[in-house]
């Protein structure tokens, strides 16, 4: 676990039996859910959905992808650790590894890149100078990366 | 399929190879997916969904029940048929048949219930006069048991 | 959550975001995944998969229903209970109910049957004795009903 | 869809209004169902499944990705399409495309990578020779790439 120390948000999540496949382990798309839901809950500690529906500027799902390093079974518990590598253009790009409790290792990597859009001119946008002083009071180690996109 | 000459609408759909679980066969949740995608046709074929945001009334699942005949296995596509069996007193009973066209049998039965609400007081309403019409347009032998929901 | 005093295994699950529909609650699908969870823990505690290895005997799952009494979207926590209601004859009849820690109340109701077979004859058999022993181990209510099938 | 030409491999998939999330479009998870679905086809076209059977060598899912160019939503149909890119040493590397019916256009674009191994001694080992073989049948133009693994 202290492997997550330095992913500023981490979730818990019961493996469910029913999430393994036929191979007898969690099926590929589950780790996607996984990440999406240490993501959300990463939004929230930014508070970006209240964000987005007063400014009408928010973040989409542009791209994700996953490294599974070694399969999960039923039962286990897995931590989710997020962190932002990269805030700027308008685009944030996360990480997140994932724990297994059972395994005492990191089993799955991933990455995701979120492009930030203004719903009213339904075009991309900066990401929203308010919002990026939040990322860099969660995640002080994004600061040199976010004042390139200020300047 | 002939079985299904009694189900007015009736979806086709390829089993995914993902949806078989750790014992090998189609895991029983997404039977009720299957129920959904057809239910939501039938919704379709009454233009439901329409009648939901002009007169503020539409349906609510309040249960549903699968039984299970055979297990399904990948590859395989199912016809899935929905008909109305009651409809009266602000409830809506649907039955359902999925027929396995590897088995050339029927492999799995359900029901659900639907609720009917007026969204604008928040309070369970009758089936709106002009979608039980609908309903027996599609579905004829409906109609006794329409009747005595509008008297 | 004293709700569920009497229902012997209750397990804890973490709603997740991407289990909510179009219609901003949890999908009808998802609480089939969160009784099989429970159901998965039930046969755990009783060490059934064990012995439907040694013994090749064991449950399939028959019929499930829901009842939903209201809905639940993210953030939320669920408790989910599982206790057994009639055991004879080959046929185990359990009951669930989902508690959740946000609105305070029970939000859905379940049950399910399985159905004892013998792998090795591939026909329906009785509820194996040792098995049915642990069952009213675990649940002593359960006793009653045992016994018929036994005699 | 002439979009798809180089794809040898394209499989047709329906929508489901259930596979929508919150935000009213198809969730980032299912991509990599659909992903998966066409992998499976790709490999039964192979006949890998007997191959791992016999051989007891096989693929595994190492690495997977998705680029989302647009949001899909109910009711759409895809078609999804599966080539190979690279095969050797041991490694098989695979692109998606996923064009919609609907919109006329392709939606999302995808890549996996596949690591060989020997169930055996549990090592990764080099693609089969018969593997590599039947896969250049498929896809002539991979036979270049495979053609460094072999020497």
């Amino acid at each position: 676990m202290s492997d997550l120390y330095d992913y500023p948000v981490v979730i818990e999540i019961p493996v469910a039996w029913g999430e393994m496949d036929s191979f007898k382990h969690v099926n590929n798309t589950h780790y996607f859910r996984y990440f999406e839901s240490a993501r959300v809950k990463y939004t929230e500690e930014l508070k970006i959905l209240d964000f987005m529906n007063d400014y009408a500027k928010g973040p989409i799902l542009s791209e994700t992808s996953a490294k599974f390093l070694a399969p999960v079974t039923y039962p286990d518990t897995l931590s989710v650790g997020i962190r932002s590598v990269t805030a700027k253009d308008g685009k944030l790009i996360q990480q997140y590894a994932i724990w297994s409790h059972e395994q005492s290792r990191m089993v799955t990597l991933g990455e995701s890149t979120m492009l930030f859009f203004d719903y009213k001119i339904g075009k991309r946008c900066d990401i929203p100078e308010e919002l990026a002083l939040r990322m860099t009071k969660l995640e002080p180690s994004l600061s040199a990366s976010l004042k390139s996109t200020q300047s």
